[in-house]
């Protein structure tokens, strides 16, 4: 009994994983809009009715998969150990790691925009969105911090500053890449084109934080 | 008879302007998926059948609307008159320059948001999209030599990444304003978040170029 009830509760997170999992390819790949519960539904390959039965709406839905989006971002810069780095250099591996994770995950770029096209009000309709970002405003006060005891970054940057440029310089070039690789006729996809970009994200950061 | 056909040919460029000017409004608030013709015909008080008389169809409708875009924005900088200031600080004076035309022409930036979501497909099917952006790189190429010269900025910067960081910089900023002013508790748009970012865009190239 007891394990016919785990197994249960087993397949709903299964099948309620499923579910977002699909909803993120769709969602990122058509926006909230052009989103289509039926079509996620095929992507799951699961029964539509089920989808509203756990996540009551396509809004309620978009929001978890948002939700989730931020939360695997943030947990993946918890496990980062920066504490092995003077923290002007474990700044720098925030750079890596941003722009890692964005080429990793192109659809959390796709679902930020889409979120920001519709001004946000699925983070609006939140208890507390500030969460999903606590740890990553903890993780770069604390370097700023720990740079100015050890003199190795400048004193007058602010988390959200730099947590701002960071992603900023990442950010663009990914969601612009179209446009830019045609205005600049040079193929900005290319690993040669991603890698310079890494260089020059660093050197730009480093060049900044420093004393 | 001569007078007829100059008036002919100004109520023309007349129609023709107020129906870009519309379909600006039009493509930037809805995207080019979303934008309806008809919705533009209403905002220009036009005939529909007259805009696909001038201009063909949705598609080619868009690509001038983009076109005169990066056109306005080309223009601007152009008559920024940059030789006054030794080069280090013209740079910076284009961080400003595109910041600001950012705050005032924020179709610009979702008429680029919208054409990378189609992969650029517009600007693919132009015979020269390198005219769209070649006075913005010849401007900073400008610049960065005459900076090696005077010796107020670092040698080994591309015309491309100055131009990408600076852009890179104020466009994050204001594409994700809604979810950042949400995640980070604090009202982006207004006046005094809106100058601090300026001086810390500043603060950031400044550092970058400094040789």
């Amino acid at each position: 009994m007891a394990n016919r009830m785990v197994k249960d509760k087993n397949d709903v997170a299964d099948k309620q994983s499923r579910i977002l999992q699909a909803a993120r390819a769709e969602f990122a790949e058509k926006g909230f809009d052009g989103a289509r519960v039926d079509s996620i539904a095929e992507r799951a390959q699961a029964n539509k009715q089920l989808i509203y039965y756990y996540f009551v709406n396509k809004d309620q839905l978009f929001t978890r998969v948002l939700e989730e989006a931020y939360r695997d971002k943030r947990q993946q810069e918890a496990a980062l150990d920066l504490d092995r780095f003077p923290a002007n250099e474990a700044i720098l591996q925030l750079v890596d790691f941003t722009w890692h994770y964005y080429l990793k995950n192109p659809e959390f770029i796709r679902l930020l925009n889409s979120e920001n096209q519709l001004k946000a009000r699925h983070l609006q309709g939140l208890d507390s969105p500030v969460e999903l970002n606590r740890s990553w405003i903890d993780i770069t006060q604390g370097l700023l911090e720990r740079g100015w005891r050890e003199n190795n970054v400048r004193s007058n940057i602010a988390a959200m500053q730099l947590n701002i440029t960071i992603s900023a310089l990442g950010f663009f070039y990914l969601i612009n890449q179209s446009t830019l690789s045609i205005i600049y006729q040079t193929d900005l996809g290319e690993q040669s084109a991603l890698d310079e970009h890494l260089r020059v994200m660093k050197e730009c950061v480093a060049a900044w934080i420093r004393p």
